[in-house]
């Protein structure tokens, strides 16, 4: 029997039911006419990778109109960044490029630092100073994206303990499944995520804010949503778009360093060589046993791993990526083949992601807001 | 049957059995050689209104020898400043006039903001700035003593978050009576409260740092005390000086403003004519019920609340208090000569410190440390 799913801001169990977690969570399908108006946007975007969504037709309403509108996205710095890490930062550059609205960007030192026992605080700097690297790299433009430090941002304190004077330690046990064992920073913690969440708000004054994030994070979402209007903030309850996780190289339902490097990460620091061995070797393939039986009954592109890496991130041409798929399925491409065409893919962005990383260096201070 | 005294850094009961809290805390009684030896400070650390401590003793062997030492002392703003509030910063202040040492002095907007349901942030912040000119006003060394508020003094939410990772929620809960109807702001203070007690270790390094304080704040010292030799921290265990409160106007055990103004506070803003009223009026007296009885048996100047004032605040000279004490209990002084006497003293000592604080506004930008 397959275990049902267990999703948290801080644990993701096996065998994600989307549909129904977003039943669970009161969220909302993204329609067929608002994923359409999105080519040419990601294709993670358009492609449904998002798939659910809370008054995201509000905030398109607003950015049409021409409205000010923003994006916000964060990252919990604790290791290298991987694939897996990219999917939100992707949409927000996306949307940021297609709306010219601003993206606020906090990097949540602490948070990792207070959940992961032995994370030193030097550790998880060092880890944030890395990870913005990267996030730079994926092409903000400099004069519209802010990205803060919680250790170092200096209104951080003040508007988290706005907002965690409006939490009881009850709810946020119950909202986030606290235990008394954890530590006051973590217990803390939700409030300084609200405080992120709102963070446009607090800087630029009411307006809506878009949260492209995994569906496992929607908690802060609803919380942060439920206190938003609250008589001493008086802001707009921020706006979410929830993503799918992004399958493991071994096709396990989500990217995460918690399930060991090797045969389930892909680095944004991985040579070519790196990229050719994982995948060969490790990425699941949804094609057929022996090459008869493939050429015979075709592969299932469903569950292939390197077809769902193009689908989500890495083949943004619909007719190309159509005919890869109709190929696979109808066997006249093969598995080795296929992985041949996301190798290329991949080593092609990763090669020009570790260039810009390289001079995103010089670009930090523009990025930092103080 | 008298009430248990309860005391907590949140609330203080009647009656209060200073030797058994003592001896229930586990703090050691400040030795007559101690209190010998700070003579020609100020009456309240050498006339045992500062009765118990925590390695004082080690903090002045390197006082005396010379050795890099600290004093730390700080202010929770909810109101207007009294009489009440002074007795921690007298203290610190004679010490800094003695030994020249760095004074360090957080002001908690926060802990206000998060335990006082009604207090907003405007006030909060309206009562930080008011309470900072008053205790600049106190004559603290502008070059050594260093003001920090903690919704804007960048360090802190780094500094209390390498504190919050040493304390769970239980030992929080069990050490301040927190309950799980307190907003997370409240529960995550006590990391607050530790990181302003090594706030001189975290800036200037491993060194002694004394804290002069109101004995219900004791739990914060032993808090601190538990964790400040953490390896992640590598900090000195701070040293502590316990005071008794000082009694209201009306001789309850502590002057606060829970229990009405009028007849149990004397504010620092009180004018001369407020001063004459207040006592005359309210102030307790040890005195007897008629004239002849007073002449014949002679005053109590134990439960007097002016003798008490004079004592511990407002009459520096041994000789000239023995005098007042020995003519009161022998029926030659009256309490209304008494009052008189401590009337002429506030209004010298208020008259002097609403001088000062005037000008304490230019001297702001030298207190505060950034």
């Amino acid at each position: 029997m397959k275990k049902e799913a267990n999703v948290s801001p801080w644990e993701v169990s096996e065998e994600v039911n989307y549909d129904k977690l977003s039943k669970q969570f009161g969220t909302k399908e993204i329609s067929k006419k608002v994923l359409k108006n999105l080519e040419n946007t990601h294709p993670t975007l358009w492609r449904g990778n998002f798939f659910s969504h809370r008054d995201f037709d509000l905030w398109l309403n607003d950015a049409e109109d021409g409205k000010k509108v923003s994006i916000l996205t964060g990252r919990g710095p604790s290791e290298k960044m991987h694939l897996g890490h990219l999917v939100p930062f992707l949409a927000a550059k996306a949307l940021q490029d297609k709306y010219g609205c601003n993206v606020y960007i906090p990097i949540s030192e602490d948070e990792k630092f207070f959940v992961k026992k032995d994370l030193s605080l030097k550790d998880s700097e060092k880890f944030a100073e890395e990870n913005i690297l990267d996030i730079i790299a994926l092409g903000f433009k400099p004069s519209k994206t802010f990205i803060v430090r919680d250790f170092s941002y200096p209104e951080l304190y003040k508007q988290a303990s706005q907002i965690a004077k409006l939490i009881t330690y009850s709810e946020a046990k119950s909202v986030f499944g606290l235990n008394p064992e954890n530590n006051i920073g973590w217990t803390f913690y939700p409030a300084v995520q609200a405080a992120h969440i709102l963070l446009p708000q607090f800087i630029e004054g009411k307006h809506r804010t878009l949260v492209p994030i995994g569906i496992d994070q929607d908690p802060f979402i609803r919380l942060t949503r439920d206190i938003a209007e609250h008589s001493t903030l008086n802001f707009v309850k921020p706006s979410a778009i929830h993503s799918k996780f992004l399958p493991s190289l071994k096709g396990s339902v989500k990217m995460s360093s918690s399930e060991g490097e090797e045969t389930n990460l892909i680095y944004l620091s991985d040579n070519e060589k790196e990229i050719k061995r994982k995948i060969n070797k490790y990425a699941f393939s949804g094609g057929r046993d022996t090459l008869e039986e493939h050429k015979k009954y075709g592969g299932n592109p469903k569950v292939d791993v390197s077809f769902q890496y193009l689908k989500i991130l890495f083949e943004s041409d619909d007719k190309t990526l159509a005919e890869i798929e109709n190929n696979y399925k109808s066997g006249k491409l093969l598995s080795g083949q296929l992985k041949g065409i996301l190798i290329e893919k991949i080593n092609a962005f990763l090669k020009e992601h570790q260039k810009n990383r390289k001079s995103a260096k010089k670009q930090l201070k523009k990025f930092m807001l103080s």
